[in-house]
């Protein structure tokens, strides 16, 4: 951490600070310059806060230069992390399909799904039975009826399952369902006490990047989560928000190398949510897979001018296995083993 | 609801979604140009997903015309509603002024910060039990313990508190301690379970914008709360996060009128939370009364360089004071009552 | 300048940057601890570039720790500038009020917009003769003829003129027609040539911050300018573009406390283009007095509703004139002189 | 063009507003809903401003249905266009690599990275001679000199150059350079003057996306050079800034898709300015060659340590063949021919 102080200062203010710091057990170096004088603290500066050291009046600005996470760091862990859903590997050069509906309708519907996706070559069923929905006169998902109608689509085709937790109330009941991934979408990305609460369970948890979190600040909330004693975290980009308004979201792909840099967590993506729109989701996939990522999360809906959410961006089965046809050999071309 | 077709599109395709779409019980306004073809849904199209609009091949784009609030809407309730906190009024000419430490952390610092500010003129106790922070390696808050001492800083002053509320499950411990007003924080401000939990309540919720959060959007975790039940709502706005970098967030004092214009609930400003830093909380709240907000939310501790959270925007004491000497004047300046 | 050294640097590589640094006349601070390796640069950075820094293998990162402006920077000046235009003072206590028209569109317009803008207290008049529009089949003003109606309306009233530049080539043009005050806009704050052009004369500048400018570069602009010899320049804010999408652009009065800390020139706020809807100027002008601006820039049309460009965010005279009823005893209230 | 009216408004209003929109030679189409009052504009809307409509006081509203832009728009242009830069075809199945250093430094330094890119497959060389700086402390480019030092280059490789103009005083200059493609900078997206300057030349321009542009605006800059004779136009995106902090920009590649359905203009990337770092560059270059991309904009340094700009995000001559060896198969694999 490097403490920027303020223009003169008294030589005793800046004693007495030095004396507090070192009680704390950093070692200080001191560099006074023509304009600038620095306050370099070497140590374990993970917990200290900059509002802190911001509040003495004698400090003008702080920058840490040392991450403030330490169990999702690439620089303490360089290999990077496998994390293994009920036998589907992700990481390390495994790429994982996961597609389905935006959201569990009906046992028809997700088996059907299920089985169109599977014989594409997804490896993981995706849908949801919690909704997270803008209105509250929107469709809120089926709820416990729909991690019930999941289990028995993996039934169907033994494919693992992810979907997503909303609230740490329904654990039990995601346990008691044996879900494969617990999803935590980005309106719960700082959900701090949901990350604890999975970071509790030994389940992989899939972490959706919130709408305007940084990088560091996802990587901060798989922190929490492997913290609590769950390491299986696989975080995923899928839009953030920024001014354009011709799509939902703007689909930031150059995260993957970055968070690559940061940590050795599997990144996956998901073009399907990020545009908002079918037409855009092929051409993403592709650039996800170019990228470097890791998996993808596709949305395929057997009727999508039917489905009850989320219809303008899913694919149906036919165009998703189209995706696949280009996907299946670009992994190859790119040296990635499909799972 | 606007719905802008496709170019080319089959008569027969057009007359099918007229037909399901009049089987909703819209009506249909339909109007052919020589570029552009065009339907106008006439109904309550609150509960009309634009997905699901989307996802129709004949559809190129569509337009929400009437909003998708209906409780919160100023439409359908011109006057302004006023939130009554334990006997402290907000709204309709009514200002409130919500000052105290970012957390709670000894009975000894919440008592002699509640006195202060109650002194100066404030009208509420802000104060943590509950932190939402970054870091897992930062202070969480006294929890529980928190909530009994503001407990016993209102015993001591009598003023009405306001804290925040991270999950549903503590919701118990917040009514045994007769919380008088429930915050629901920026990040858990699309937390719907929890939305939904507090609108089954009938506490006081001061419902803060997310960090990226549009207007409408925050109006509508507002609907979710009053959709419920709740009718108790107080927006307010803390800052938004945009490209500058030279400040913690971007207050959109704007959006003051602007909700103003949308909603007859009441609207607070932090100015704290907005800037991040203490130097800027002074002009920021006189130019909050001036825009026409409700309220206001200001961090005061006893001794910010030894706070245990966001001791760089909290104001001492004596600084509170100083800015209460100015807001006074300038709310009787602009006809607010100072409750 | 703190330079952050990579891991596993070798220490003959660390010597060789170090005489390189030493050899262009910084004291370099070495500091080395358990996770990082920083080099603190001692000697005027201003001419030092990041991405030079950057380049050098062995740099993982870099942060600034002086400001890269000096002209500008209040601690090398900490007086506040008063910018004199033609007799009107901007900054230090002088608040001035710029109105008029979005575009001069006719004598008769201008010159009754004038004398009404006059009548209520303004103390320049603006209005656009070449105009930025985002469509080329927008009205492009009336040009070279729209500024002599401009020295019209000046002949009439007496008060001087500021008017938009859109190019270095038209500066003759300005020069002849003795415009009292140049308008950099919004879209040109980094059109280098420009700045540099406009620095070569001495006419006052009124320089707009970008759409997505930060603070940072706002000042950096005004130090192009003032680096060519010009020290006139009076900063705008006018609204920065964020997702939000109720209005045309977030203002951000937050940054007159900063800029007023960063710089001593003077900062004026414009209203109407920041929100871009006539019903909310008078909140954010009577806003943008008490956060602490030094003058106002408000559209004014005598007939809104027929204007040939941003009649949408114009008030009426007479809604100008209330606008300064309230403007006027706030300023007072505020201790501030209105020129 | 959609216009939504105000509550209770009185029918003679509305009567008159038709009348007024009749006169100007569009149809109306009336829909008068439970709540809501919409008029449809059938006609050309290409010309009227959402201002002036917003500016009658019975409009509330206003949504544009059909596309500002014509020249540019797909609609009336479904072929690709192809642009020929001398030789080197961009667009319609054709791909090309523009390369080389952010600035000219000396005809050593050019005339050397010009034989390395042309070796590894570059078929524009790029070079900076008018330079924008954010600070004017800056090195601002060899200017003249630095065309001239291009035109070598040229003239050793025989490979046609793209180079930014930063003011219309320089076109006489460029002309005579021969400067085979005239680059637009992010910063003059909207320098209108610029951009109808180079309309007025029938050289083909590289218009890059403005650092907070949105798409629409981009075509509309387009359309500025294409409505003054000059059809010649690429479009660049190169990053948008977001709240992001960890690189410089935020790549938008979902531009692509999205542009491809807007308009017929070929669209390149420019990842090297859109992440600032270097190693970044490989991975976002593969990825726009998978979502669809036209050509590659990719700085390349024989000693980045020492350049004078933007070496932090130069590639080396080795890096960059190492790229374009991943590049050229991916090419072939996605079906587009590398120029």
């Amino acid at each position: 951490m490097i403490v920027i102080l303020k223009q003169n200062v008294k030589p005793e203010q800046v004693a007495t600070f030095c004396r507090e710091l070192e009680s704390m057990g950093f070692q200080i170096n001191d560099s006074k310059g023509s304009d600038t004088h620095i306050l370099g603290l070497i140590g374990d500066t993970k917990a200290l806060s900059e509002s802190w050291l911001l509040a003495n009046p004698i400090v003008d600005s702080c920058r840490r230069v040392s991450e403030p996470y330490k169990k999702a760091n690439r620089k303490f862990h360089p290999d990077d992390t496998v994390v293994d859903v009920s036998g589907v590997k992700i990481g390390g050069g495994n790429f994982a399909v996961m597609a389905g509906p935006c959201s569990v309708e009906s046992e028809a519907q997700i088996v059907e799904v299920a089985r169109r996706v599977q014989k594409s070559g997804a490896s993981l069923l995706r849908g949801g039975a919690f909704k997270p929905r803008t209105s509250p006169y929107s469709f809120q998902g089926l709820r416990a009826e729909g991690l019930e109608l999941l289990s028995k689509a993996r039934a169907a085709t033994g494919q693992p399952i992810v979907t997503e937790l909303m609230s740490s109330e329904h654990i039990p009941l995601f346990l008691q369902e044996k879900v494969d991934m617990i999803q935590i979408g980005a309106r719960n990305m700082q959900n701090f006490e949901l990350l604890k609460a999975v970071g509790r369970t030994n389940v992989p948890v899939l972490l959706k990047r919130g709408l305007s979190a940084t990088l560091e600040e996802l990587v901060m909330s798989a922190e929490y989560i492997m913290a609590e004693g769950n390491p299986n975290v696989v975080l995923c980009e899928r839009g953030i928000r920024t001014f354009e308004t011709s799509m939902r979201n703007t689909l930031d792909l150059a995260a993957v190398p970055m968070l690559k840099k940061m940590t050795h967590l599997p990144v996956v993506i998901d073009p399907s949510h990020a545009a908002g729109i079918a037409f855009m989701v092929p051409s993403l996939a592709a650039a996800a897979v170019a990228v470097g990522a890791d998996g993808l999360m596709i949305e395929v809906h057997n009727d999508p001018k039917n489905a009850k959410s989320d219809g303008a961006q899913s694919l149906t089965p036919d165009q998703f296995d189209e995706l696949m046809d280009v996907i299946r050999p670009e992994l190859e071309f790119f040296g990635k083993k499909l799972n």
